[in-house]
């Protein structure tokens, strides 16, 4: 097992990471109150919850469950309001600790949930997603879509401690766990091309669920953007970096309708656009284009979208967050591995990527 | 015009209070972004609304406006999501402002939703009651209700700045003066004999709405709580000294409805029944008790609530937010002007002295 420690002054807290943990062990110091809500999900519930029940419960400490439906569309006011009437029912106050057991969406809703009752309460993660794993369990970001946005409702709330468990990406569709390495790629793409080069070699393994290099890919994942929110926690700039490829991917997403396609893959064909882009602007290879295209495809994930008009997918991405005083920002490459958040780039050749990197309609 | 600073370090705000304020100069350099919603209730609207918008639109900014229904019983996550509608119908962004033009519930949701709309944005308040100029303006609790608790769901979340115009509160219906009055009182019982004495000696002018009168109040109000806050932002400890009659109160506004009875006549009632357990529990005397009682009638408000069944009340106050690992703690007085947060109070003598300041069934 191997321990990375996200750096937030009082609120600093682990990651562990390993194959088959030991919940009761690994969470006991984590646990401050009596009571903990585990808020799960009916496609998780069958496989794990029982077992994160008992050993809680062996803890001494007052169980109760919060099952949601399984989906992105799910993440919403009014499933969020199911936690709250858990909480409620339950007679649980602010001593209490939401346990998140699931993928993002779980980790987002609990998350925040937890962030939200009764002004605060304590929040643990177990992510059971490749994708959760690399990317909810760093940096303290949760909250609900809307329907004119994603992710347009929420707060920042750190765990206390965050458990990723390579056993349970077992059970994990294949396209959910292409859909995680999306977010382990960006990691590469974004600061350090000696991961890129790792995952050239290592993506056939990672792609056959090798629990060692799963682990490894974790590690490095959580370790940048640990390194990356601990300097800048609210998100004022460097972490912006975070989001290369997501304004692109969050118009795919809000125009196909949430959970019609998975958020790692439309940020994976989020990040070719923005590889496209970056190369229009003379800042990367066609080489380096094609490389990106490359590792994201031997991930199994789309380099292309459906066709979607130009002036929809503009219009979505003028909701996304990155706008400041009404200026687009976009996360680009100025070398391969190295992006910048940009404001500079040209509209026509951002256009040109989008409709480039697009079925034909 | 008076001005009081929130000491919160970065977080540090002013609160202007005094008549007929100019909001283009005051505001001025407290809006960052170019985007103003503006959160009112039906009430407000005719009054005062036209006047902000103008006051801000000369500043060169954006306004939208979100106008709620009025009343405690509309402060639930339905009408919170109307804020969050039209803040993304209006298409704000990460820079965006909200205001709080009205009372204490408009400032509760204003604040929570500018607390998780894009995970944050600015928020600046405009307290139009006395009640809200004296508690909601420092503190920086927001929230809703839920239907099995006042105030479950909420964040911390700190204004820019806060305008108290005493002007606004000559539009103010007595019973509402009346409610502010409770928590004027409030301050002076928790911590300040001098200011009880002060209270009982222009009472009557208070009432009458001397608006200098009021505004040394509000000061001396604000002033009291700026200095508990800062010293204890997220109520680890002193801060829920605060809270002195809300448990009480809390029952009582839960059991009748909310809305039934205004927050300061039940925090009002709720201040009589924890002086009379402080006097069972042998704290202060009877005399003590009697000059709670005294101030409370002379502000015009209630020192008996409804008949309630014991075993209901009791149910409410366990649901409040002062219970910790189960165990209730209650705000009373260890002398009068003088209060301590206690948990060594006898559940006895709290019964009977529910019971006595009650109407007969």
């Amino acid at each position: 097992m191997q321990t990375l420690h996200v750096e937030l002054g009082d609120r600093r807290y682990p990651i562990f990471i390993g194959s088959d943990l030991n919940p009761q062990s690994l969470l006991e110091p984590y646990i401050h109150g009596k009571q903990v809500m585990i808020v799960t999900n009916t496609t998780v519930k069958p496989l794990y919850l029982d077992h994160y029940i008992s050993a809680i419960e062996r803890l001494g400490k007052t169980v109760a469950t919060c099952i949601l439906p399984d989906g992105e569309k799910y993440k919403n006011i009014e499933h969020l309001n199911l936690i709250f009437d858990a909480l409620l029912a339950a007679g649980f106050n602010r001593d209490a600790t939401v346990l998140a057991l699931g993928g993002g969406v779980i980790g987002d809703m609990a998350g925040f949930a937890s962030a939200c009752f009764q002004r605060g309460v304590y929040f643990i993660q177990v992510p059971t997603t490749l994708l959760s794993q690399v990317d909810s369990s760093v940096g303290g970001k949760t909250g609900i879509n809307h329907p004119l946005g994603k992710n347009m409702i929420g707060a920042f709330q750190q765990p206390q401690v965050v458990l990723a468990d390579m056993a349970q990406l077992n059970t994990l569709p294949d396209r959910e766990l292409s859909a995680g390495l999306a977010e382990v790629i960006k990691y590469a793409l974004l600061g350090d091309l000696d991961f890129l080069t790792w995952l050239e070699a290592n993506m056939d393994g990672l792609v056959g669920r090798d629990a060692t290099l799963l682990a490894e890919a974790v590690y490095r994942s959580c370790a940048h953007k640990a390194r990356i929110v601990a300097n800048d926690e609210k998100e004022q700039g460097e972490r912006a970096l975070l989001n290369l490829g997501h304004t692109f991917g969050h118009a795919i997403e809000s125009y196909l309708g949430y959970g019609v396609w998975l958020h790692g893959e439309a940020i994976a064909t989020g990040m070719v656009m923005a590889a496209d882009l970056s190369q229009r602007m003379g800042w990367i290879s066609l080489v380096d284009v094609e490389r990106t295209k490359k590792i994201i495809q031997r991930a199994h994930l789309p380099v292309k979208c459906p066709a979607i008009p130009l002036d929809e997918f503009l219009g979505f991405m003028a909701h996304d967050k990155k706008v400041l005083n009404g200026q687009l920002r976009l996360v680009l490459m100025k070398s391969l591995g190295q992006a910048v958040i940009s404001k500079e780039f040209d509209l026509e050749l951002m256009k040109q990527a989008i409709l480039t990197n697009q079925e034909k309609a």
